[in-house]
């Protein structure tokens, strides 16, 4: 999950010299956002400061960040639509042209930390991507792409693929610049049923992870509302299965088995606690996995904007004390 | 379900001349929009057409809908906001003070239909009501009220306990005036972790189906995003469970056991397919509680504004096909 972000001073700071765009596309801005919560709470991995929908810009697609969220300009819903994608250019420095930026940051964050820190990169699965071009701006359960899949499935494919290709050689571009290990968003695809699931996002999921499996890192695979995909996200070929708040972590461990590691799950809303729930809520959360050595503390989704520090805090006290 | 809705071209043709609101509230419109379906075709029950805001509108938080959905005006998330609500009057005939317009809707229907179709009133649970008016408009993922839960859960108690006894009068006005079954929607639950569901919202579900209970008729309970709650679901005294898209239906069966009934749970975008389609989802849809009698076919969700009405045709063909 996001390390960085609104709920740390810093951040507020810096962000009101630059826009959101700047702070992930210019390498110098993105490195120091990305070593601001390292700084802070010395977390045992750092996540490149950057964006899933990126990549797709790259491609062709006009994007803007409104405070409501980002907007496709052009939403892509038919061939012509898809036509006017073009293949990105995932090492060009120009933030126009491609999603070298993110390269660059990844390098440095590298060259700059010690050895035992890992550097994450990351994308969006091609399904969540998808579902981002043809809605235009996030709708609560994606009913245009769920509808599409059903009216015009061989066009929800051709652009599912073209995403996983251009996907696939953007993870290994990171993972190139020095990215130790690689996160995979499928966030939207919890709102697929199980068989619409096993079609239009798994196997595009199982493309980008298996040419990432062959740089030799791990890669992490987090869908939003998981429940009743735990079994299938297990084959997808990823190392680590990133779970939200609803699954619980144990029952995710009798479903997948051993050979997976698993990352989660607390709810970013439980950090509105006073710090007393807090640690308690984070002890609850890996009540489950109690003495499993695959499995890696993590919220259950993104760190909401306004949570406390003395949150942060807290839960770290309470996850470190119990690793020890 | 809602049976009623933009997807029939004789709805459409009502809607030109009076606004989503007069067609809920004004008894002659109410009917004649509740008949619709029924009347192209013919249903095993008639759902009365209105909305699960009106209740909470009646408690004097003014509501607006808008071409994005329902906006409440002033959101409730402090204890003044609180104060400011009353008790609905569930009875009184004029639209600004009170839901009578649904109870004489209900009473119309009963009168107007024959006894062996049922009449189907319905009502939001108090949780979902609750964040409909802490969010103010629906929001994805709920954060807001996810977050008030642990901040301020005092207050969201008394919030939920103020709504769960008029939802209670409420849902027995309704079945007073000829309801032979009503629906709870508690559509928002599903963004709640598992002990935050069991505090914050199956409780409140059970007052109100306990209150449904005592008057003799069947009450069914609708959760969208439920795969990771569906045995608490059991639990709440409904004496139906209806499940959404992501739910199989005879993995539900083996984890809820026998003693229950269960509806669903076709994905409404499944109806963007050739009519072919439709009856292989339907089929595919019902197979796992094949000749299991507590079955009841329905969508997993809302049909979408566009359904094609052959697609419902198919729909109904494969089911009946199925049933007989």
């Amino acid at each position: 999950m996001r390390q960085a972000g609104r709920y740390l001073p810093e951040y507020r700071e810096l962000r009101k010299a630059h826009s959101f765009v700047e702070m992930c596309t210019q390498p110098d801005l993105a490195v120091e956002v990305s070593l601001q919560p390292f700084r802070r709470f010395a977390f045992d991995a750092v996540v490149v400061f950057y964006d899933i929908l990126f990549l797709v810009e790259a491609m062709g697609a006009p994007l803007k960040f409104t405070d409501d969220g980002p907007v496709f300009l052009e939403p892509v819903r038919g061939d012509d639509d898809l036509k006017a994608l073009h293949e990105p250019d995932v090492r060009s420095a120009d933030p126009q042209k491609g999603t070298g930026a993110v390269c660059e940051t990844i390098r440095r964050l590298r060259e700059t930390l010690p050895p035992e820190i890992a550097v994450l990169g990351f994308a969006g699965a091609p399904f969540t991507l998808a579902a981002y071009l043809v809605e235009g701006s996030f709708q609560r359960s994606g009913d245009r792409i769920r509808r599409l899949i059903n009216e015009e499935p061989a066009f929800v494919r051709s652009l599912l693929e073209r995403l996983a290709r251009a996907t696939a050689e953007y993870l290994c571009a990171q993972v190139e610049a020095g990215a130790d290990a690689v996160q995979l968003f499928d966030t939207w695809a919890g709102v697929l049923g199980r068989d619409a699931f096993r079609e239009f996002a798994l196997p595009y999921e199982s493309t980008v992870l298996g040419a990432v499996a062959t740089k030799g890192v791990h890669s992490i695979l987090y869908v939003n509302g998981c429940s009743h995909i735990v079994e299938d996200m297990g084959t997808s070929g990823a190392t680590v299965l990133s779970l939200d708040w609803r699954q619980d972590l144990g029952e995710a461990r009798r479903r997948v088995g051993q050979g997976i590691a698993l990352q989660g799950n607390l709810d970013p809303a439980a950090l509105f606690q006073p710090p007393e729930g807090v640690r308690r809520s984070a002890l609850c959360s890996m009540e489950g996995l109690r003495g499993d050595p695959g499995h890696i503390f993590n919220l259950g989704h993104g760190i909401l904007p306004e949570t406390p520090i003395a949150s942060v805090e807290a839960l770290l006290e309470a996850v470190r004390g119990e690793s020890r």
